[in-house]
């Protein structure tokens, strides 16, 4: 990015906005000819440039974000690796694996969303069941079916909750 | 990407390399002078989209990998909802986890790479300890202790192993 920077401030100097100072015509129109034509194969470079440096940042930031799973499927074979021992052992392991792939999703940028009785949100809910329960306030999420990861821009998907019947 | 592909024809058109057609100087001058112009402001409107487009796809190539990821943390959350069960189906239901994260890191391109008795080799393997046994061929590998995932410019990590002692 930093090379890129100078690159523009390189180029905006030999291709600056200034017309060439001379009196004669024909000079003049060879001169201008000459930057018009740099400018084109600066456009032709700078789309050439752009398509290799998203490829190249795509990737990488694949690879960080798989990356930042590893220790996930570390600790799985961690916690298989102790299956004769202690039941009780395994399922406390079990829930500290949980506990990370939940914090490294939110380090990612995607917080875990799983309230119940908040008011129904169609841009964080999606409704997968209606509930009519004198128990649960018109409007709100009685019960979380799946939790929800992100929000607004950052959504990777919504909560799944039922929702308590709005009374007629 | 589409649409870019339309606006570089469009700017081609408009900004194509004949120089314009007239015997008049002063007339090219300008005409020349426009051109150059709006090839300078392509220059910089290039630039601006591109800053974009990097922000916007490394956002959505985030997502992408993180949401893959998502049913390893869901089916954790299934495997704990049976904490209560018999431990050999929690085990069995954690293995079953553990299999699908790596058949995911190995969809988004990160193989799994764990084999011994393969040569040694620095560009896939880290070493972590050498082994002094008549039952390990010099030079190869004789334990795998963490495995990598991804080769060559994929590689998310090495294979770290512990490798035979060349014999004197």
């Amino acid at each position: 990015m930093q090379q890129e920077q100078q690159d523009a401030t390189a180029e905006a100097a030999s291709t600056g906005p200034e017309p060439p100072a001379t009196d004669d015509h024909a000079a003049a129109l060879d001169e201008l000819q000459d930057r018009w034509r740099r400018a084109l194969a600066d456009i032709e470079n700078l789309r050439k440039r752009h398509a290799k440096e998203l490829d190249r940042e795509r990737a990488s930031e694949r690879a960080r974000t798989a990356a930042a799973l590893l220790p996930i499927v570390d600790n799985l074979e961690l916690a298989l690796s102790h299956a004769d021992s202690d039941p009780g052992v395994i399922v406390e392991g079990i829930k500290a694996v949980h506990d990370q792939a939940v914090a490294i999703l939110g380090r990612l940028g995607y917080e875990r969303h799983a309230e119940t009785g908040v008011p129904f949100d169609p841009s964080r809910h999606e409704v997968v069941g209606v509930v009519d329960d004198p128990d649960v306030e018109p409007g709100t999420v009685a019960k979380v079916m799946r939790p929800g990861y992100g929000e607004a821009e950052r959504q990777l998907r919504p909560v799944a909750v039922t929702v308590g019947k709005r009374q007629e």
